[in-house]
């Protein structure tokens, strides 16, 4: 028995049980409860809920740089689980100087990005393919509407962060390069669509290939 | 002031007064009055409203074809009125032998795709950059979820067509070579966010330079 | 304990433990797990998760006619369980020479109906009591406004199919034929309903009476 | 000029610039401004609110009673305009002995109805044609899920009242004997439709043509 | 193991497994399975569902009344189950002459109130501070926008009731003098926040200290 | 005719001809037309907008304190226009020594609050009347549920600043202690709510009296 309420336990780990980031919830607020063994439970008892579980630390300091000199960690119900059902999350996101956020969208959510420090080179491509993009500075804001592909590179001397919010409490990630390149679509869909040939195809899967 | 008024009216044109494809509307329907000079009221007058507004006509034949080898026709509120409020939309693509419809997203829906003719090599990316991917056929349906990257390709011997429905009035559609290097992002973004050269980013600009 | 299991597991199998088709999901997708015996996953773990859950072929060929020369197969999270959160469904139906879609409608959807072949005499009725009737043909499309009676027939001479697109996952179907003289309402209010005497009720619940 | 602006003011009258009833909106409350001559403004300047657009006193009496003995009064946004964007509206129906409210539903809205006196066969019928009715009387609740065909009839041997609630400012009403018989459907589709003959819907079609 | 499930219930029973309040839910009706060990299940079994579950026969009289002279019986999914994914819930307010509902607000809902015996002093406050207010009487309506604050005191000289109705199934209730003094709220912040001293405040908190 | 237009234009710049905060916007954004003289126009020509449209400034430095050393600056749709139609704003608030954010809630988002410098104390109140507080320092997180009660006050040594998200173009605030004795409700309601005296009462009004 214990087996199989673990299996369950890690099926309800992913999703929480909960399907949607509904903007008008029916309760005050709903912790999920995967702490417990039991995990069909979808919202920990409220006698258990403590302020330690509307708090989060976790991005008090950068996190690790990525290829592309990027540092970002999400704030979503995955590490702050109170979000549930209250249909928000956050991002912190570090620069290297030079370091680039390359494009991306969020499938589910609307950004706001307020500059905490440096200069970032901010910008979004709208569905007319018309780009919207310019340099930015600590205590500036700037928005990118909902699913539009967007992109940032530290343009400054000094390290840059950003602190970005959303509507959605899983706007979810798909950053362009590694979706293109680092899946196996036909390589023949990927030549016509970019106009590249075989070998040009080869080289970008290479380096986007999943390690 | 007719010169004002018709400037107005492109304007609402384009948007329709109505900013948002509410699942739940409060009247039966609106139809966009956009024959009128008066540009000021956002639905019709009931009494106007006949049948031919609730029928649209414009996909009994292929569109024309692109450089990919698609012809797609989009059945939104911008060609078919009487879709405002209702939430939904269409679109027929046809496509020539071995015809792409380059990797591309629809920021505000989830689409339902129906061959109507043919075999389809079609497929999508998730936020995990999973592919999900086969060639499906005449009176098959493959479903896109909300915001993610999908493409198709005509791998048959004759040209295929395909019926896509949409959970919105106006999905939104951003073709991702062209929103790359079709639009003015930073040479440098692009450059470290691909691992391409100046030259090769070049290349890809020439090409989907907008004409 | 395994007896328990079945039974939980028969009751999710009706309900998906989706509530809401909500047009803005938290997970890129959410497949219900019900192949599996644990069933108070709402989700299949999505390492399980393959492009055959998002094709469906089940519309390729009509379904039997039903005695007003309609065949008609819904294609809803019942049998394309992918459909799953992301709001949208379709159907396909097929009609005999003459075949009669009664007046019905969908209690939670909008629906676009597209001629797939023949003529088809199609219309709606708002809430103001007002008609809005045509025949439309192979590749036209009318949309009937979310929760308005609707109608069809073939008034062609050959058979007729439409293929519907939905967006909610359960649109839900009212039959009014038999909603109204298949149920038990109490005859006095059906004969003062419809000004009809107690014999013709009863001609039309035996009619309508559930096999 | 002022022709036009009184042609503006009735079409807004109709749709009150607005198309949706949010159940998140942005201001606090938004009175449609119909009593001014300048019918395009979509609120009316909070400074010149008062009270009383907040009170309505429209049901404090019965209305005239139909031919089926009810006597019904809604209160939705183009009684009571305060209701405009905040998702709610009622009705007040009173029954004269034997007196029947029609088989109908809501398009766009549940429905729960309290019985203020008296005693009311009251019911609806679900997706699969199940009934659920009873006598409900003073005091009590009854809930019609959203889009149902529901019905009532005073059974008791005084007036009946009953304040029904909605979740929609325009819930939208469709009494389905008059939007049969009382449009113009093809007469064939109907008898196909009911089982019945030309003369029976033509009998049909008298008692409920338009007046 | 059945101790488990008893608990399971336990948590279950408030929380209904249902997070949201959808005005568009995929199901006619979703009657939480609370009855049964099996606590699991989201919705009753359809078949088990009886026209007692959309009934609900509590409010037929009066509730007991508390210090301020009100006596009120909200009717949500807590005691009427038939609400869950419905989108609505009511309350039965009775007021002794005198009789005082302390200020408070419904974080998830607009609330329609009907005067079903009495004169009741009614009014909300909204984010401008300005206030609405005035006396209405039987058979009058007044409606208090989503989330503002409002209040009402029986200023007739017999009893008093109400009928309020929310677009919310748990539109939740928060009352400000208790939630501001019968908390623990640090004694400092609440000085300056009013411009009372220490004194003062800690009268205020024996007077709302939770019993 | 132009003075017409001239009085539509101001009633529009109040509100945008948005009246929804929409979770699903149809189009990619809608920048409220306020700096042309064409006022019904609800969105700019996209051809007019720019970058600088989706830029905001007015946060880099702090506000002005108010008596209880809290200087807030809202950033919602009426000062940054781009997020008209995209679901979220912001706030950023300092803090002096002791300052205080009295108690107050947003009747239409949750917030996350984001600790750019300082230790505040920070709380909120659920509708059990559960208070959750605790002091939170730079570079952490407190997420306070939609429409609930909270407050904050800076106890640190050094000035404090916290940047505030909100799920809602315009999520409204009403501040408790000056919504309750900054208007003017009924003495009698406000001395039996809070057990006050007149003259205590009169003390509070006095102090929260609109100037």
């Amino acid at each position: 028995m214990s087996l199989t309420l673990t299996v369950l336990f890690v099926g309800l780990f992913n999703s929480y049980v909960t399907l949607a980031s509904d903007p008008d919830p029916v309760n005050d607020f709903c912790i999920p409860n995967r702490d417990s063994a039991n995990a069909i439970l979808p919202c920990k008892n409220s006698s258990n809920v403590t302020v330690e579980d509307f708090v989060f630390s976790g991005i008090k300091f950068p996190g690790k740089s990525s290829d592309t000199g990027l540092a970002s960690i999400p704030v979503n119900v995955n590490v702050f689980p109170a979000l549930n059902t209250l249909g928000m999350s956050m991002v912190r996101a570090d620069f290297d100087v030079g370091g680039v956020n390359v494009p991306h969208f969020h499938p589910r959510a609307t950004e706001i990005a307020f500059v905490l420090e440096g200069k970032i080179y901010s910008g979004f491509v709208d569905t007319q393919n018309k780009i919207y993009a310019k340099v930015i500075e600590k205590g500036e804001v700037m928005v990118f509407p909902r699913g539009l592909v967007h992109f940032q590179m530290n343009v400054g001397d000094t390290r840059a962060t950003i602190l970005g919010s959303f509507d959605s409490q899983n706007p979810g990630l798909l950053k362009i390069p590694s979706a293109l390149f680092g899946t196996d679509i036909k390589e023949q869909l990927l030549e016509k669509a970019f106009g590249l040939n075989a070998k040009e195809i080869d080289e970008l899967r290479k380096r986007f290939a999943p390690h």
